[in-house]
């Protein structure tokens, strides 16, 4: 006896490396523009303007990216140079030509469990972004759908369940991010599994509410998902 | 006897404005660096660049403002302004808060079709910016679904498709691009109806091949499509 019908990972930073991406980004910014201020005050504006620019942007390489330009602006007086603009670009085209890199266990763990329940992939950020990402890792044959929203809360997971038709008490989401993978899952009825990421961007880090540890599945990496499946199906 | 079981709606330059938007920023970009070179080489520099850019892009504001950015630089031989970048941020911004004007029709159209069918809403760009317009806008109430998507092409519309069990032979498409909502439409054996729009971007009128004019349904305004439905299902 089964406990769940559909499985559905979350992309960045739980499938493949992404938050370390941006971090090299942030430690080329604070070099680029170090004849301003020391790099370590740059990287903190940056942050400060990404968190306040993410009701608007989004999430994604772009909107990062048109971050670094405004912090660059900022920090600079307004003495930012073209050449300095044009570096910000082209290490914004390098983010989005980069090779996308799985963590270790991901496809072996999508073979076995896509053998047995329908996998979905639900992913934040730019859709021009993560469809290319997906095509590049060559993932894309492992899941039923895939879905690429804006914001991960209570109110868009209920929306796709409603669309698959799934029973939220057997529905399992998979991701690194208390906050987008796992509160606002078991907020519906559903249950989660946390795999913490050494690197995860500080946004997806700040919760406001207390967080019940057993309400929740934590392992530490994807190759431990199908031994815990099968040990949640004997209970 | 209905001929159709769902019925498809582009957004942008279909149910709202959107490229006037577009065009309105152009005029004051031009302005904005009008001290380097004549706007008009500058606005077709962008639209240059901008076509450059969407493969690796894609749509939607924050995309444009990138390509400005970049034209920006490009067009002062590396002479702009930290003060000019300042006005390029904020020309994006003012964009991205922008209310959205819906075309005449629009409501009292998919309130009547709403009634009869199955209404989906199929529209490229950014899922953040396509996601805040559709909630300003108050239509989502309408449409059973709404897809985000990358790029329109016959394969990611025989996609949807699959996922909503629609037979090809009963799904309609309404749009303004012949490039988006009609060719890959007609191309996968359903039916499509095109509503010309004044505003335009070039990009989606680059067709690379003949088009007959009797595969598709052509009207003025949205408020023709009930009409012109009732028409089709009388044959």
């Amino acid at each position: 006896m089964t406990q769940f019908d559909v499985i559905a990972f979350d992309a960045d930073d739980t499938l493949w490396h992404n938050e370390t991406l941006y971090i090299h980004a942030k430690e080329r910014f604070g070099q680029l523009l170090s004849d301003y201020r020391d790099p370590e005050t740059i990287v903190r504006q940056l942050d400060e303007t990404e968190i306040e620019n993410v009701h608007s942007y989004g999430y994604g390489i772009k909107s990062f990216t048109l971050s670094m330009v405004e912090t660059a602006v900022d920090i600079s007086g307004g003495q930012v140079q073209g050449s300095e603009i044009h570096a910000i670009i082209d290490l914004a085209n390098e983010m989005l030509d980069s090779e996308v890199t799985l963590f270790d266990h991901v496809e072996e763990s999508l073979a076995s469990m896509s053998a047995d329940y329908d996998l979905l992939m639900i992913t934040k950020g730019d859709t021009f972004e993560q469809e290319r990402k997906i095509q590049r890792t060559g993932l894309a044959g492992y899941f039923q759908d895939i879905e690429i929203v804006g914001e991960k809360s209570e109110e868009v997971y209920r929306g796709i369940l409603r669309k698959y038709a799934i029973d939220p008490a057997r529905f399992l989401m998979v991701g690194n991010s208390l906050k987008s993978d796992v509160l606002p899952v078991i907020g519906i009825g559903s249950q989660a599994v946390y795999i913490p990421c050494q690197y995860t961007w500080v946004h997806e880090n700040l919760i406001d509410q207390p967080i019940d540890r057993n309400a929740y599945y934590e392992i530490e990496h994807l190759g431990q998902l199908p031994d815990l499946i099968i040990n949640l199906n004997k209970c």
